[in-house]
């Protein structure tokens, strides 16, 4: 893993989930084989077509732009499966979904923090000279809607988006540049009773696709932890932001470059060293030994701890000081679930962030919520072999059996789908082994035959293709 | 409505889905009123939140950019049981789900015909001086696509999309810059019979919402019907596409000014009054009259309507000659949705693009689909008060009644969960009252209350809200 480990360890903030470099560029790989490999067209008529209009323009590059992906049937089934998974849990929980513009003014992003996303922010200038950006996370959007929604919508405010988020950045090697985000966000409770919702959420998310406490685990930590070091040192507010972005970069830039940056930001030798000695800590009794019990943030972890005893998922937490998180906006408990084998990034991240609204021009509303991409999680689920079997079924094929009947079978194919019934109609006169090897790949459980002579008695030929049984039923007894 | 004129009929080309202009901006506006309009904070507890860090920047918009839309709770709602819908349809009609970047290369977009789609391109550079473009339609990605997967994806091709297209344009009036568009496209048929399917779903779709052919017809023509007419007076080729998007425009410019126009793509004053003749026509008859029995135009339209007898939707349609659409490269038939009380712009549009592929270097595949909005439909359903009811219902609310059973309500949540029972979970220590309030706003179908006593027993209370019928429950025979 070394010659991956510079650009595995670059974060994006909030969660860190775009593509790793280890992979293809796609991240929905092919795990559906089309069981009709060979151009049909073959078999088919033959198709003139004059030459192109010459009003049209020149050869095109027929690869999505760098860094962005399509989404042919058999990934758009797997994209279909993780969202839907997704929503599931968000409603189970009470969540309501809720969307935002993926283009966003530009200054909903900016923050003097020195955050990976401000850096990467995929902006541009529009034909109005407007500054606007492809939306980097969906938080500042939740921000600012629920400050445009003021007192009309009653508090707590629990919503969930999937969104499509975009960053820009030079580097290659199969990054990608957009990504989707599925969040999670609970407006108006102070209590850390949000942040062990949040994560039971997530942890039933992990549970429903196949995904073990053996296989992830969630780091906690909380912002306070610093704070309440920092404070010990009179370290100026203004550097607290800036010191958490930078503590963030530990273990993808050097130690002595983390001290150095840290020193830009008024902390003391003495400051720095007592920080990075509290941020080794990985258990909550050491860290209570050293900030004493009246402190806010040994009271909180302590409460979470306890609550995720009651929501039943102990196993899947462990107090971890390092983890701060790498935007600026998180004021209390943070978290990130990581694969236990220690090869992917972050494959979720959030926190408490009750600040957010004023820097808005809003009033404060306690807040917390995270994020938690498409990326990471499909590379876990390949590497634990549960990339689910989603493939294409539709329930009946409807062929007419004569050009003449083109007409009849599309009757058929429109009484069948009038039962609810799904029908891939054949548009074309086409050989019955064409029609087999269709039916074959699209996983037909049905072939529905329009013949002339059933036709005139009114009926057709219904053939199970599992069984092979073949029977002529009468139109209106087909259901 | 003569003041909305101007720019209700400024299509949108495919299809004319972008807002009205007589209506606010956002499409989905509320149909779901809160019944707790009070802001609850008032009764909760008191929030203290330090002054915000001084790393943050400005006063932000707390509204989309121009010309975009947030979803909250109650329109995203609206959003997803239309999209929904869509989803059914195309399922039903056996077409696989596809997507592609919103953000595509700008040359994707760029011909030569005029069209209004390239003069709204919502288009810049990227930081890598790339020329990007947020996708204004998704046929060319589609196209694109299809030529990347070349002869591994077997003929023909049904694929659905539901993506975000962008336009920009200056004007204001409550346009917007952004809509969602369903798609349906059939690749590999050359027989109408792909034309008449893509209309039977679109027929399908209304019937599922309950429009009827009383308010909604199809207006159906050839774009051949043109190309005979013009190929009487010689008429360079080149030209065609050209006509195609000036004739597009007669009812929105001029008469004269689509003269002129006609004449600048070399037209002869015959051609052009006997074009427009043809184009005056409504009956298949007159036009096999004028073009003889012999042409593909007439042909081919013959077999469309002849079809839709069969499908069930002969009430549906009518034939139009000018009914061309605003796109350069549909080559056969094209159609229309359109309001039969004539208030709104074209609902649905599409057609047959048999040239589509090789303007972008690929071989040449018959293919024919269509473009169908959000932005009108929602006006129309509104207009015949078939917005439906899609209230937010969480079927359980679960409440401790003392701070100190907090977590046994996490429990009991999580039990509940468990079994498939959404829940939404009071997460601070709130008055009764104030959760009875809740749980009517969100609809909830049993309030669980974690009372001292009997928890103690092993116990909660559950309440059915529409009855009021209370019963205490042992936690194991909680369903």
């Amino acid at each position: 893993m070394a010659a991956a480990s510079s650009s595995l360890l670059i974060l994006h903030p909030r969660l860190t989930l775009f593509a790793t470099t280890l992979r293809p560029l796609s991240l929905f790989t092919h795990h559906f084989s089309s069981t009709t490999p060979h151009h049909p067209n073959a078999t088919g008529r033959s198709i003139s077509l004059s030459s192109p209009p010459s009003d049209f323009a020149q050869k095109i590059d027929v690869n999505p732009p760098k860094g962005t992906r399509d989404f042919p049937p058999e990934d758009m089934r797997l994209r279909n499966w993780l969202f839907h998974n997704f929503r599931e849990v968000s409603e189970l929980f009470g969540f309501e979904e809720v969307d935002y513009p993926v283009l966003e003014t530009e200054s909903l992003y900016i923050r003097k923090a020195g955050e990976e996303i401000r850096d990467q922010l995929y902006c541009f200038e529009d034909k109005g000279n407007r500054r606007v950006a492809l939306r980097p996370e969906l938080t500042p959007s939740l921000a600012r809607l629920v400050i445009q929604k003021g007192k009309s919508v009653p508090l707590p405010i629990k919503w969930f988006a999937i969104g499509q988020c975009w960053r820009y950045e030079r580097m290659t090697r199969g990054r990608r540049r957009e990504h989707y985000q599925w969040n999670m966000d609970i407006i108006g409770v102070p209590d850390v009773t949000g942040e062990a919702e949040l994560i039971s959420s997530i942890v039933t998310f992990f549970k429903r696709i196949g995904i073990t406490a053996k296989d992830v685990g969630f780091k906690i930590s909380s912002r306070k932890v610093l704070q309440e070091v920092l404070s010990l040192y009179s370290v100026p507010e203004a550097s607290f932001a800036k010191a958490c972005i930078i503590i963030d970069k530990m273990g993808k830039i050097p130690m002595e470059e983390i001290k150095k940056e840290l020193k830009l930001v008024d902390l003391s030798n003495e400051a720095i060293e007592d920080l990075l000695q509290v941020l080794s800590m990985k258990s909550l009794t050491e860290l209570e030994e050293k900030l004493g019990d009246a402190g806010e943030a040994v009271r909180e972890l302590k409460q979470l701890f306890s609550l995720a005893e009651k929501f039943g998922y102990s196993e899947w937490i462990q107090f971890d000081a390092s983890v701060v998180r790498g935007l600026a906006y998180y004021t209390g408990i943070v978290f990130e679930g990581f694969d236990r084998e220690g090869k992917l990034r972050a494959i979720c991240g959030g926190g408490r962030y009750d600040r957010l609204l004023s820097t808005f021009g809003g009033d404060d509303i306690p807040a917390c919520g995270f994020g938690f991409g498409d990326a990471v999680i499909i590379e876990l689920l390949k590497e634990r072999q549960l990339i689910p079997e989603v493939p294409l079924e539709v329930e009946n094929i409807v062929c007419s059996l004569d050009p003449d009947l083109q007409g009849a079978a599309a009757t058929v194919a429109t009484l069948l789908r009038e039962k609810g019934q799904c029908v891939d109609l054949v548009l074309e006169n086409k050989p019955l082994k064409w029609v087999f090897k269709r039916a074959a790949r699209i996983n037909a459980r049905r072939l529905i035959l329009v013949g002339k002579s059933e036709w005139e008695r009114g009926m057709v030929s219904v053939k199970i293709l599992s069984t092979g049984e073949q029977n002529q039923i009468n139109l209106d007894d087909l259901q």
